[in-house]
């Protein structure tokens, strides 16, 4: 069902394109061009971006230990916390690279945006699983839960609970640059196939 | 960019689909339709499936409590599997509802597929950050946290956890028909528009 690759080679691709209602207006295709252009280096800046939130989320959440006279706690000490840092390394080395991969100028091929449109995808489910799972930890040491005994630890443990709140909040940022960057990677991807008949 | 509608009037969308590279392989046409509906029935099942595991795993959860001499625990007193119940609940809804949506043989239209795009995207990370967190709850109860001072009650409360593990399991194979949902929605709705120039 992928469509010929009227946009791939130069001559047949012209003569496919002026049967198209979209290349008898004139100059549609040079502003196609145009537009194209903006939207990979939108698409690059929105890869990137999700790199420096992820450094600092991670940054933030390694640095994030408390030692009072009740006794010490460090993100280390929580299965969640230790899993939101190794997400956000995993998501800036990704982002770094995909965006050197969406910079470039090459015509997308077909194994190129289906591996894109996966690994967006993944990376999405990984971080957002990351930042829900701190969430509950957070709610938890804010709390406690009366029921199973957990008492709570933000009330002795401010600035722990503080810092851990910033890292997530931050972390949030990041899953919506990346539902955005799935949305994108579906369309460079699906857009190259032909829609089904109903 | 939208493409023109060519599938969707009679006779000038036979004069369009005779242009194509596909229209002349004989009964290609008549193959597409078939494959079609096909994947009308395939889509219909994959959102009346996890219409189904999303109200067993509701039912395991709801009926998730336990009581002992050394007290009496339900899933209503952790949030984390409140919020499972809730995601559930709406998850079934939701693809019982879209079920009868992609069951119907009209021609899918750009809102509707924007529509079940979107929604598709927001139930999957619904599901999914419900699994995720209930998931980390669950490993509390099994392994406590010595530096917060919570206690392990899986020990106590053997069959609660045995219940809780159930239902989690059933939510993480709906998290996947999602994700496979998420995929035919993208599909069904940029492959509606044309390809970027790269």
């Amino acid at each position: 069902m992928e469509k010929s690759t009227e946009k791939g080679n130069g001559v047949s691709g012209g003569a496919a394109a002026s049967r198209s209602p979209m290349a008898l207006m004139g100059s549609s295709r040079y502003e196609n061009e145009e537009l194209d252009t903006g939207m990979r280096t939108a698409e690059t800046m929105l890869r990137l971006v999700p790199m420096a939130l992820c450094v600092a989320a991670l940054v933030v959440m390694l640095k994030n230990s408390q030692s009072n006279e009740f006794g010490s706690v460090s993100y280390s000490d929580l299965g969640a916390f230790r899993y939101l840092v190794h997400a956000n390394g995993i998501c800036a080395g990704y982002s770094f690279l995909s965006a050197i991969i969406a910079a470039m100028p090459r015509p997308s091929t077909m194994p190129r945006a289906w591996t894109l449109f996966l690994l967006d995808q993944i990376l999405t489910y990984i971080i957002l699983a990351a930042g829900a799972v701190s969430t509950e930890v957070l709610y938890l040491t804010n709390k406690g839960d009366a029921a199973v005994t957990w008492s709570a630890a933000c009330g002795t443990f401010a600035s722990f609970c503080h810092k851990a709140t910033t890292s997530i909040i931050i972390t949030f940022v990041v899953v919506a640059c990346y539902a955005a960057l799935s949305l994108i990677s579906s369309y460079r991807l699906f857009s190259k196939y032909d829609a089904p008949v109903n």
